[in-house]
Parts: C-alpha cells; structure tokens; sequence
C-alpha cells in the first residue's frame, strides 16, 4: 500500500477541497411521473360507515382543529398530503383530517368514531415507505402533528417523556442541549415523529449502538380503539409488574391503538465521535472489515452502513445536480462502507480507529478512505450514505424493499434481483437504451442484518411489480429472513406476512387485534388483514 | 486527603492481605427455623381436576422422566424442593413431577393437561424469590431442566439459541470461550435457568450496560396452553412483521406459555474489566458518585452498585463464619458502592478509571477505596455486594422486596420501613434484647433504580408481615415506582398489582391472560388474579 493514502487517511489536516455545504438531511421527494398504483389493495369494507357531513359537524365540536371537503374547508389538493404517501405511490381518499391538541381530544374522537363504526387512520409525519399513514379509502385521519410538546425531562435518569407528535429532529435538538441522544436516528428525522417511530419500531442508523425501541422506551400513553385512554406512561427502567403492554404498541402500526405520548431512556451524547467511509473492492471485503471494526472499536463503534456502486452512483448524480460535491475517493470500488465511532474520551476513540485504519490499510483490506476532519466533512461524509434513498427518488419510481437476512448472504439478494429482472428483460444495460428499471441498489445497516433495496423504475407499472413480487419475498424466506426488517408491512407487505411468519403467528396476531379492535376500526386494510 | 488512601486505590500491587479464595456465588439457604407461611394465599380452585394415578399414567406414556408420589416412585421428602421454594417461605403439594426432554414432549404434556383441566406450574431453576416456580397446590409440576442443549451459535452475528433448562452460567461459560458474554448476570446464575430469566425479565447486575431482555431477546419457542408449539425462534435482530408477539412472553412468568427454547444476542466479552469498591459518608455521596462515574467512565461503565453498612455487616459476619476475609476498608462507611468497567482496551479503560479516582480522591467523595488488582480480587470485592442476599438468608427468615423508584428518592424508602418496624416494636435494637427484625438491609442497582430491601426475622410471622404490607407497597406507589423491579409477582405480590398497575391496565391483561389460557391452568393463583 502506497503511503499517500496512508496519509490521507491518518493526516488530521482539513481537506480543503473534499469540504462542502452541509447537505440536507431529507427532503420529500415528489417525482412527477407516477401512475394510480397498487392493483391489490383490498376492496373498502362495508362494515365502516361512510363520512358525512353530519360526522363532521360532531367531531367539529370535539377536535380544535379540523380539515374537510365536506365543509369546504379544505380543498381536494389540500388534504393530498395527508392522503398521498410521499413517495406519491399510495393515495387514500379521505375527507376529514384531523389535528387535535390534548390526548384527551384524540380519546373523545375515537369514542366517536368507535360509536359511529367510522375508520381511522392515525398519522404522524407521514413518512412511511409502506402506505401505512394513509387512508387506503375514505378513512378518518387522524394527525398527530399538533401533538408536539416535550413534557418533561430527567436530566439524571435520562427519561423523556414527550408527546408522539413531536419530531424525531427536534426532539433530538432538545436532548443534544443537555448533553443526551435520542437512542434512535434515521433519514427522515426532518418530519417524522417519535410517536411514529415508536409505532413502527423504526430502526435506523444507530440500532447497532443503542439497541431497539422494544429496549429503549419505556413508558406509552395510548388512545384505544374506543376511545380509552390507556396511561402506560412509566419513567422506571425496571418494572415487572404483571404483562409488559407497552410492547404490544411498539410496532403494531397504530392497528389496536393510537401512542399520544412516549417515555424513553436516553443515553449521553458521545463527546467524540469520528466517521471514516471507505471504498471497497468486493462485500467479503465489507464483511471483513466490519469484522475489524467490532474489534479495534469495541465499545465505541456505533454505526457501521454500507452501499454499493450502484447507490453511489446514484448519490454522486444527485449531488452533481445540485452542485455538491463530486471527487470523495481516488480509487473507488464496487463496495463503500462507513464507520462511525461515539465515545466519551476523543484521545482513546482516536486511538483506537487510527489502529482500524493503519491494520485495514496495512493489509490491504480497503481501496481509499477519507476520514473526517471537522463536522462539515462528518455531515458530509454521513450524507453519502443518507443521502441514497432520497438519490433514488429523484431518479425515478421507486420500488423500496426493506428486509434482514444474516449478513452473510445480504447481498446475495441484489445480485439475485438485478438478474431476475434481468431476465424479465426489465432491466437497462449499462449504456443500452432506455428499460423500465433504471438502476438496482442495495445498501444498509450491516451491523443489523438489514438491506435496503432500491428499485428505481421510470414509473411505477404492474407489469415491473408482478416481476417483483412475491420474488422478493421468496428469496428472503429462502434464507429465513424477514420481509420487512424496520419499515414495517403497512398495506404494501400485508399480504405476504406468511413469507415471514407462521400460521400459528398470524392466528395469534389476529386475535389480539380482535382483543384490542373488536370493530377493526384502527388503521384498517392494513398489517394484519 | 492523605497520600497513602490515594496511593492505596491507584497502586497495582497485589494486596496479599486482601487476597481470599473465591466465595461461591450462590448457594441454597434452607434457614432451618420457618414456618407455613402465607396466610393470604388463595384456596384451591375447583375448575381444576385433582391430578389421580390415571392421569400419571397417561402422562408416563409422554413425559421421558416422571417424579410422583402417586405410584411410590419419589417419597414426599424427594419431591420437597420442586414444591418448595428456595427460601423455604412458600410450599406446594404437587403430587406429580414430569421432566420433559423435548419441546414436543411438553407440547404433548400440556395438550393432555388442557385437555383434561390438569394444572401445570412450569419451573425452572425454582430460584425465583415471589413463589412463582412451585405449586400453590396441587399443580404438576414441569421440570424444565431436562431441556439443557445449546442449539447452536453464530461467531458473525453473536445470536446463541439454546434450550430454556440451560443454566444461566453454563450458557455464560459457553460464550466465554467464544469470547462473548451473555447479556446477563446475576446471583442465582449457578442454579437459574435462561428459560426463567426470560420468562421472569429477569434485570440482575448488568442492565445498565446490556440493557433489558426485552431488547436482547431475539426469539422464543413457546408451548402454549392448549399444547401447540409456538416458534417464534427468530435470529434476526430487526424483524418487523406483525405484533411482536415473544415480548408478551417475556416477563410473563410462565403464565401463557413454556419458554421451551430462547434465541438471544450475546455482546463480545470485554476484554478489559475492572472493579472498585467505595466506602461513603452518605446516600447523597453515592448519588454523587453515581454522576461522577457516568461522567468519566461513559461507555464502558458496566455495573453500579451500592450497598449499606447493614448490609456489609451482614456478609462480614457470613465470611467470618465461613473463615473467609475480613478488613476491605480501612474508614467505613454508612454506604458502599461498586463500580465495574468493561471494555475493549485495557490501557484506555485503566486511563479513565484512574481519571474517576483521582477526582473522587482529590474532592474527597469517598471515605477509602480498594481496586482490584487481579482476578481473584475482581471475584473477591463482587462477592461483597453479591453475597448479601446469601448473609441475610443464613441470618434468618428474609422478607425480600424488590422495588424501583427514581435513583434520589430510593434509600428513603428503606429508612421509612425502618421507622414504621420500630414504630411497631418489632425492630431489634443496637444492643438491646433479641426482637423478631434482626436487621433491614438496603442495597442494589444504582443505575437501574432498583432497590432491594431485605428484612432479616427470627421466622416469618403474619404480625411482622402485616406490619411491612401493604404499608411498603403504599411507599412505592407514592413515589409512583413499581413494586416488583424485576423480582416479578408470582404468588407474594399478585395481590398488590394495583399499587403499580391502574385498572385499564389490570384489564387488559386479565384479557390477554385469557385469550392465551382461557381455562387458566398455566400457573394458577399468581401473576394477574
């Protein structure tokens, strides 16, 4: 290995021309090209009741505030945000939304929406990649965004308790003031909420440090299906009174009840924290490194991400038309990897990641590596990674799968797509004319088992999708995977529950959805079905 | 501060004086004075068929090992410590006792059972300290210890999957010569099962740095009442497909399910570990320890504990009985606290450790300090705060609570049960004539804000027990904690749920417990009455 890289790597000089302007974090994609999608959605079930301007009128007087085509207080155009998904691939039509304010507001709505047999769908920042915050029909929505007040924080124990509304970023804001770290970060922190997050078990960049929600919340208040409030709102770390119900509601998708406010045990904010990406030759080569980092960073290792050329290719493009940044490595690979550290004594966490990097190089495990030297360069090197879902979409239609397998045989799964699409002749060749499919790109959470894979389409058609699935599912359950890693089953997995869980299972889901939802008013056509 | 306590906590010499052989980590109390306690036990259900001699044939053609008085193959004498708890304080009368060595045999037992409206009581390692893992009455009694396989290990993703018998420590040792650790420790580790911990959510020594089950449980195998076996043996660490259905069996206490199997993430083992034990002044210094601690040790802070002098004098007076050490602190104290570390480079974990020293010295936070200087003094200063529960079980009949509250309102909690046992006459005074309390002992996990108090008697007696119930659960529900931290409920607080649970919450698991065992024969008499 040649000792300019070496240096590059190891210098701690600021590298004038590798810094540029802090990207953005997310930013919601709306491609214009789309088509009405999703030919299998089920059909509106006639046991809801539909709507009417008499309802309206009722839940005017309970909820402060209000949005409605009945009443012409909102327009068509107006309530598509909170009927479309943002990747515009699932669109509800509902005509009432509404914004309460108290926990209280949102118990008096469902008692009458339980009374009146009318659907709900609760919404948080509606930033879900599986049309699970939007109405699928003509669904009730039920928004949480005016639900957006921390309510207390202990800066001894670390517990927040803050309503579901609030979003992740500026909950994270609030915590960073005090020297603590929402034990949870991902792309979409900019809108999402934490009620969302915790309703999802959303995953993220961190997990492989700060462990899953199921471990990290530890209290809920909860809005039932008929309008009871359930006040599961503990601060105690240990607690083993009787069943643990707060787990039911973490990650059930807002199916058999509503989080109005979260308590969660936050850690302190690392006081040092180092990112290094680096371009690979192969995904063994991914693995070995990952390997490596485990042991030379122990205990400070807090993130570990990897994405293919393909995801980089599409990050670069994107940041080429904005003006961004271009040159990041002087070799680059079919593989790239990055590799955060958070610790409490910068000196040891230097110490320790200069060993990483002076065995990687010595033995000629990575092709390039940069090393960021301020925070600029940490944002702008966290972007290359972040910044590839939002990439895609700017691409193009994207199909988005989200699933885990051992990290082993994760990548196995792209190459096998690329060819079965290949195969269906959907696929375009490199520098061929124009195909449906424009790119396929695999990225995620190594340390998780997690893979993202971005199917980027000129538009959304059935034709591609039926080449798609349930392929997709069949290889995860192949490799005893899970069809949905974090993003959940919303209504686009719901019917391929079954690649990922037995019969048993799905008969013990169902009935603990009847227990709680005996109408099956809560976020119907959806999860469990 | 003087320079020799300074030179003392800092110097790497051995300290042969200090140096003892290693005490055993756990050993059965059976106190010989007790008496037939529990006189709020509830009386035998009559929806329960009396276990006869047919049905022990019945279950001898399925159960691989079999233990009964029914057809003289045990003596009521050799059936005594499956009826019996550890502590000697709650006492069954089952008659049959099945060790089933498969998951299809307990599924095959419990589908005869259910069929029949036998009673079963699972039991594991029957360490349990609330008479939850032996019968009430009459229950059969199933003996998971015959369940003792590791399944297998992933050395990439650290997931072990090993039968729910397998003893906590075994489990440990098998980890350890893969350089991993089981995310859990506790006292009872010679003797409990991992199927108990998980059914108990067990919390023990090393929360605070491996968080709870409920984030490192990556998959269950559970019999369900009705006999059917439920696998839900997930390896993945992200996997959102529906209900997390395994979180409901966790801490459940064996009463919807056998945990038959567990698949759990292990960390790499540390390959650095430290412990330091502190003599205090005050509740206030340890507090302020605490702080320090978190401050200067961030990541790699492993385990917290503190412990108060009564509950050092109890473990003196047991090692002096067992010839064992003597003089640890030079200045004691009212308070002691333990502080371990683990991490991934011993030079970087020594720097932080002295770091914390030098500061708790120079401000003169501590009274003295002693640092382990090799492993037997690791073992030897943990078995100060481990041994406790042992010195007050071999001092007499203990009444143990088990409870969580915020970390500054926890020794409060102990002084106020002081005061109402010398209220009521029945605290034995320093040097005064022998009374029913010999001692009350405070102690346990700083960080978690769980609390023990442990209230040595001469016997167990109903006027003691009524003087100390319900009035300590009335203490904890003012400072909104729970009455079980991480003890559980078993028989002992089942009727005290309401002080930490509202009524919705009461309701829903009456619910839940119904729509799993809807005859209720899976431990009986416990948990949610």
């Amino acid at each position: 290995m040649s000792a300019p890289r070496l240096a590059r790597l190891l210098s701690r000089r600021p590298l004038a021309s590798r810094r540029s302007a802090p990207l953005p974090s997310f930013v919601r994609s709306t491609p214009s090209l789309s088509i009405r999608h999703g030919s299998h959605l089920p059909p509106r079930s006639t046991q809801f009741t539909k709507p009417t301007q008499q309802h309206l009128d009722a839940l005017k007087a309970i909820s402060s505030s209000t949005l409605s085509t009945l009443d012409g207080s909102a327009t068509e155009e107006e309530l598509r945000s909170f009927n479309d998904d943002w990747m515009n691939k699932y669109h509800g039509k509902g005509s009432i939304v509404l914004k309460p304010k108290s926990t209280k507001e949102v118990g008096e709505i469902m008692k009458y929406c339980y009374e009146n047999d009318l659907a709900v769908v609760p919404q948080g920042g509606n930033t879900g990649l599986v049309g699970g915050s939007n109405p699928v029909h003509d669904e009730i929505i039920l928004n949480l965004s005016n639900l957006n007040q921390i309510r207390s924080f202990d800066e001894v124990s670390g517990v927040l308790v803050a309503d579901g509304g609030v979003i992740l970023e500026a909950a994270d804001h609030f915590l960073a003031e005090k020297g603590f770290i929402f034990p949870l970060d991902l792309g979409a922190k900019g809108s999402c909420h934490i009620g969302g997050n915790v309703s999802t078990n959303a995953g993220g960049l961190r997990l492989l440090r700060y462990g899953s929600l199921h471990g990290s919340v530890l209290g809920l208040e909860v809005v039932l299906p008929d309008g009871r409030i359930w006040n599961g709102l503990s601060k105690l770390r240990k607690d083993n009174t009787g069943f643990d119900l707060k787990q039911l509601f973490i990650g059930s998708e807002g199916t058999i009840g509503i989080i109005t406010a979260i308590s969660i045990l936050c850690p302190r904010r690392p006081s040092a924290m180092n990112v290094a990406v680096f371009s690979l030759e192969s995904y063994e080569a991914v693995q070995k490194v990952y390997a490596e980092a485990k042991g030379h960073l122990g205990e400070i290792l807090s993130a570990f991400e990897f994405f293919d050329k393909q995801s980089y290719a599409l990050v670069k493009k994107h940041q080429e038309e904005n003006g961004g940044e271009r040159k990041v490595f002087e070799t680059e690979g079919d593989f790239y990897c990055l590799i955060e550290t958070g610790g409490s004594n910068s000196e040891h966490d230097e110490a320790k990641l200069t060993g990483l990097l002076e065995h990687l190089m010595e033995n000629e495990m990575v092709l390039d590596g940069v090393l960021a030297q301020d925070s600029t360069q940490f944002q702008s090197l966290w972007s290359l990674r972040e910044l590839v879902p939002e990439s895609a979409g700017k691409a193009g239609s994207v199909y988005k799968y989200d699933v885990s397998v051992p990290v082993g045989k994760m990548y196995g799964l792209v190459e096998k797509m690329r060819a079965k699409l290949r195969d269906g002749g959907v696929l375009e060749g490199d520098g061929k004319a124009e195909g449906p499919i424009r790119a396929v790109a695999g990225y995620g959470h190594m340390g998780d088992g997690n893979l993202h894979i971005n199917i980027v389409a000129n538009k959304y058609t059935d034709e591609v999708e039926k080449i798609i699935e349930p392929y997709i599912y069949e290889i995860v359950a192949e490799n005893e995977g899970s069809i949905s890693a974090e993003h959940g089953l919303g209504v686009m997995k719901a019917p391929y529950i079954g690649y990922s869980k037995n019969e048993t299972s799905v008969e013990l889901m169902k009935q603990i959805k009847q227990l709680f939802d005996p109408k099956g008013l809560l976020n119907p056509y959806k999860y469990i079905v």
